[in-house]
């Protein structure tokens, strides 16, 4: 349901932000797989607030604990449980939003979807469900890596109206990426985010951006016609990500003003396979991998908790003034890195063992 | 799995361009509506080829047939099969393509998949697919009227880089949608993009652009958090159409370069109920309808059949040149649009449902 | 949902009794497998009414018609399509049968779950839904045969208080089975059936029985840990055949009045693998097969459908006295065979594919 | 997949009985719900190892911690997280098992299906992976209990040859079954039981039995047609628990010997409804729950794991003898009557929330 991802790498996640603990399991990782704690961890601490004077400075230490599924070091097969205790728990700093339902955030709709108006933080609408995801997403990258050598780095493409110039989908690495806090491996471009956000933060509002990702090293073969091309799982996983407001693949909204005669993927013989000269098409034909890279891009919207006063409205519908108190990012978008690297992996691992059946 | 969608309102669909026939099955309609032929064919005809000079000559009939599920005229609960035969079938027209897989199509990527080389006409890759898509819909769309008032309506806002001017999506409706062939609603726009795809197919080539949709009465409630956003199932939904290459809801790629002290959907009372002043949400929060309209956009490439001679290769890596002879449409678009609508109620009727177990 | 059964080999059936046509959709076959109606019309005919004097004369062809999933008679890897017509409707017969709910019918039921008092035949309780599944059966079977050397026969173990004698499951064939009209393939049991049978036709009333079924050469590893072992599986398929009340495998029953010491099956070499000196454990252990052949017995009630006065209640509860006139089968046992037999192959579809993407 | 259960009310499980937890997640309770660790562990503590000289005398405290879903007490409608730690880990008593898979044990067939020689205690087979489902079975339970007034008891009706003598299924109680440590409810029986399951073990050897259940205050109407019927998602229920061989519902494998006439439920009026004289059905006619309580039967084969030396072949086929030297039950039933509880629940909550959503 809500909570399940997949039909063969199924992931299920749970935990509020303010719960004792969130987590996850994730049944169908292949079994004789190398895996350990800091395998996940390592993108645990990519997705950790407080990296950088970028991020919020809420101080959780988010250390992953496997509680099954993998004995000496190896995956038995079997459902891998994890969580991750939440250590700074400060309802307190959501205490009289309790009435006052926050703009652009989803305080109103899960009272109007549950019945209920829970204390804050968000629940399971809260940015913090992702550290589950990401836990997940560790497990299934290192499985595509050992078994098919597939690699995926996503990177700040965006921040505001900024633009990164200049990366090669081929070559990048995420080495390059986290050279800077913000994500942007253009150097310059990625100065200029980081005026531009520090700029917001002083101004007490909130920037939006986009994330770009690249799948290399994908087989031809993946994914399914109809319902569950590769493309729209892809879609689904990106747009569940809190503040993702836009999913494109390949030439996306530029192809769609663009000719055949341009946009067509013309076939050529690469090695001993046959490739395409172009890649508009972002690695998917009909749904289906071609063996090209999987390129994709996501747009994230700003922030919506923002220091600035905000006239809205309670619950009742009265007028009242709403300034946020409580941590907040300026910019989700270098933390949202991994989130992505994550749901591409997710999709990738699904789609990889439900091709292996059929072989 | 790749031919169903849905976890109440299930639909599954089967059928290849050029088999007996294609259809489908819906699993999980309420008992107790009204539902004929009628109701389907509506919005089949308004997918069919050879509605005008703009879409493909293939005189496909495309009749519906319901087999099961209604009893004097009234759904029983139980699932609902139907089938169109596919009475037009040439595969000589595509005989010369099976050693070479048209470029930016499906060919090549599903023999890596099946390790077959089926005749063609694209298997389930081709556009014919969507007809079982839009019968499906079709009851989907029916059953929310009826039960919950909900209305959908998509109509063309882009051909090429001519963009449909001043819609206004509190009242677009389709007989207005339906006035153009161009199914552009803006008459300016409408005649514009018409000569602008006469253009191409002058030039034996093709267009791309974007739908855009709207869902009106929507409850507040509809969709899951986390992995079953209402938008992230819309994602999908749109991105599993064929030639989809992207997606975004409300302020999408535009509020990515926002801040969020412009962006922020600030409540105010409308009525008996909390509604916004602005929807750059696109009418969800946090994956769930807040109760304003769902607005979204879907990006189409350029068709990848066209008459212009392309320099590719043959499935062995031989350059060969390619010219295609069968029947194509210059833009899908016009015919894009009850499939987009299709979508969007297939989406809404299972978040509907999943909803109703919960009250 | 209700109507879709399995996870990569998944079936989903339509229909009712007196609908224009039933049918299904089978997703998931295999690429590249010889198929043809003749491979599903064999196993739908040895399920048809009318086939001898001991079944029920409903006069219906049953014809299955392929809509798509083929091509020149190769399995395309794609959903597989097909339809059975009713050409024998007569819902006359079951007219004054609408205001009294049949007992031991679905009658009383269905109105419970769906608000409607639908025209009769049964709807999809009416065990002419079963030959959607006999259809999908005969597709799973052809694929694990082909694939696999997976081998599937059923037979009639008792009928009444009268026990098939005498059987070897490592040699019975279905030729040996359909030998007498009962489906008891132990001659001098077979004609005591008959017998019975006949009985309780004159007597205007019905008889329950088992049906028994053994599948060889299963590869073990099949079956998942938890909630899918092999044995839940067949479980959930067998108890969703009309009128079954009961399941076991291997010692089943019997089992639960042994010791451990009796009981445990105690491994020996067996050529190259290992094998069991008994088979109490009837091919399965821990829910996955172990290569020893899978057996088990289902127990179906007496037909519900008698010509007998019965005193019951109409819906409101008034006392009336119900005598069916409609055609009925006095023992539903020997038709249950291919049934029992397809929904052994589905899920042992099932778990085979879900078993080839962890190799 | 395999550790996932239910289509609305979900549980996903994890955990090896010697890995650092087990635990599992409950997705799609309904919100409002008073839960706490309390009502979960009671049906923990019934299943718990220890609890009479009757049973194993492994000192597990099982201690259930909720992680999510639950604020101040109250359900919030989101994933409920448990796990319970496993505290008493002495793989050390397994160790010279790993060469020589136990007989009618999954030893060998995990081999087979993961290709891996896991250290021992069973991995996913073994039973300490049903106290995951206890806890999931004690939330559903307590929804079911709430908000339909659902009310399921167990009890052991038989253990070897001998029988529970008179038990009445309209008035039985926990209390009742709790009174002997055998778990069955009729004193002389129970004394029978207990002196049987003493003799077993002073010869080292073991039992099995039989569970009953009944369900009562089902509202009608629960259950799918077809596959999901509500016997069929009992009989996986039921045959998912380890050691479980058997299931019949209502007059099951009985039933199979008696005449229609006999067997047929007659309606009479029961106060404002429909309901029938007798209960051969088991409460469910065509999948479907009749009002009536739902009865039902589970047969576990005894225990594997036996003191007494066997003759049988290590995993090479070289003959072996084995005897256990692990903690082990001569008898699981006592302890299997909270299980087969927690799957009713299970199956019961999910039937429960599919009915909600057609109303």
């Amino acid at each position: 349901m809500s909570s399940t991802f997949g039909t063969l790498f199924k992931v299920t996640t749970f935990g509020e932000s303010h719960s004792p603990a969130l987590g996850g399991v994730v049944d169908g990782c292949l079994p004789g797989l190398e895996l350990s704690e800091a395998d996940i961890q390592a993108q645990l601490d990519r997705r950790r607030p407080g990296q950088s004077a970028l991020a919020t400075q809420r101080a959780e230490e988010d250390r992953v604990e496997i509680l099954s599924g993998i004995e000496q070091g190896i995956t038995l097969g079997t459902p891998i449980g994890f969580i991750i205790r939440n250590r700074d728990q400060r309802p307190g700093d959501y205490a009289d939003m309790r009435a006052v339902p926050r703009p652009s955030h989803a305080d109103y709709t899960y009272v109007q979807k549950y019945g209920l108006r829970a204390s804050s933080g968000g629940g399971r609408a809260s940015a913090r469900e992702t550290a589950a995801r990401v836990c997940a997403g560790a497990i299934a990258e290192k499985m595509l890596r050992e078994r098919a050598g597939i690699d995926i780095v996503a990177w700040v493409s965006s921040a505001g109206d900024i633009e990164c110039a200049g990366v090669d989908p081929e070559t990048i690495s995420r080495p390059r990426v986290d050279a800077h806090p913000s994500r942007c491996p253009h150097p310059e471009s990625a100065r200029a985010m980081e005026a531009l956000i520090a700029q917001a933060q002083s101004e007490q509002d909130s920037l939006g951006g986009t994330v770009t990702c690249v799948c290399r090293n994908v087989p031809a073969g993946l994914g399914e016609p109809v319902f569950d091309k590769l493309e729209a799982l892809l879609a689904q996983g990106m747009l569940s990500i809190p503040a993702a407001k836009g999913f494109e693949i390949g030439s996306g909204f530029a192809g769609a003003r663009m000719r055949g005669s341009q946009h067509n993927d013309l076939f050529i013989k690469k090695g001993d396979r046959l490739g395409t000269r172009t890649n508009y098409s972002g690695g998917v034909q009909g749904g289906i991998t071609n063996g090209e890279p999987v390129i994709f891009l996501v747009a994230f919207k700003p922030v919506a908790t923002i220091g600035q006063p905000q006239q809205t409205a309670d619950f009742d519908g009265n007028p009242v003034t709403l300034a946020a108190k409580g941590r907040h990012d300026p910019c989700v978008l270098p933390r949202a890195v991994p989130i992505v690297e994550a749901m591409a992996a997710l999709v990738l691992a699904d789609c990889y063992l439900r091709q292996l059946q059929r072989r």
